[in-house]
């Protein structure tokens, strides 16, 4: 059976990939077991970074309990309407500065590989999540005494998928719709012709 | 056989990501199809991004041609020294400003999660790749005429990995050291106690 939310790619992928997508449907029943858990901070930890400098850290919550109730509450009115029935919301943060105050350029960009690569290890595990940057990152910020080196990133839902019929209607409608991406060739840089030296 | 870059985790992975790591020797002699090339590009396609706005872009270079030659020069001399090994060197930009000129937060953050990717490809089809944030952005800007919008953000270099013995001394000798993160208890936040409400 092909799943409405399989990628329609141009060129065949790891199922992991290609399987992988952001649902809003998440079962109310199912429970996260650390034994769950454990390998998907653990792929994320093994992500790469740029001089090693490990960036992202994680705040793990779950449905049921009161930081879950608390994270919930930051999320954006819209992803609050969905998201109670993950079985975990992870707030995921970054170091974008050192302890000199000094930014680091690449936190952002390496915490993005570290929930890329704690989404793969979920499918693995027959797991989804789902992205938000839709909260209150002051709200979050102060609800769990956040230290000042530390940036908000995204809070994600994490749980198993379940049908679109539980979700209210434009909700399950988009959850049906299939998934669209630009044209690959649109991704693609053409270069500048070399200049000759003079 | 246990590879010594073999991921030392506390729990498993899947093999895609235990098995990933960032190589410096590449073999100059792997030619990269674009057989090989399309299904890598396509992954990263196929990321999430925060309100699908799939900022990545990328510049295709290969080793033998002009622009692979152009985009090495404005690596870091310590990149420069083994990365022309390489079978191609991509550069990978984001949109981090949109039309109007107003910042994407989440510009850097996708475009980690597009080349973790893409990555995570690369290691289905036996290939692998090593990022670099040491280059000279600006150098790159002006040799491939990049538009106002996009920043340069990565350089990767991807190809198949070679033998140790291939990179001088202290690279080689980096080359066998194993693989090293923070202890997965240092990644997680513990929250502050809710402040019960007058």
């Amino acid at each position: 059976m092909t799943h409405p939310k399989r990628a329609d790619t141009s060129a065949p992928l790891h199922p992991l990939l290609a399987e992988r997508w952001s649902p809003r449907s998440f079962d109310p029943s199912h429970q996260l077991d650390d034994s769950d858990l454990h390998p998907l901070l653990e792929a994320a930890r093994w992500a790469p970074s740029a001089n090693n400098s490990q960036p992202w850290r994680f705040l793990v919550t779950r449905r049921g309990g009161d930081d879950f109730t608390r994270l919930h509450a930051a999320l954006n009115p819209g992803n609050q309407a969905w998201a109670g029935a993950a079985s975990a919301l992870l707030l995921v943060a970054a170091h974008t500065v050192d302890e000199a105050g000094r930014p680091r350029p690449y936190a952002l960009y390496d915490t993005g590989q570290a929930v890329a690569h704690l989404a793969v290890q979920a499918q693995a595990h027959g797991l989804a999540l789902h992205q938000m940057g839709g909260f209150d990152a002051a709200a979050v910020r102060d609800a769990f005494g956040l230290d000042a080196t530390l940036t908000p990133v995204v809070v994600v839902a994490l749980g198993r998928v379940d049908a679109p019929e539980r979700l209210p209607a434009p909700l399950a409608e988009r959850e049906r719709t299939p998934r669209q991406r630009h044209a690959l060739d649109s991704l693609l840089l053409a270069p500048a012709p070399a200049v000759a030296s003079a």
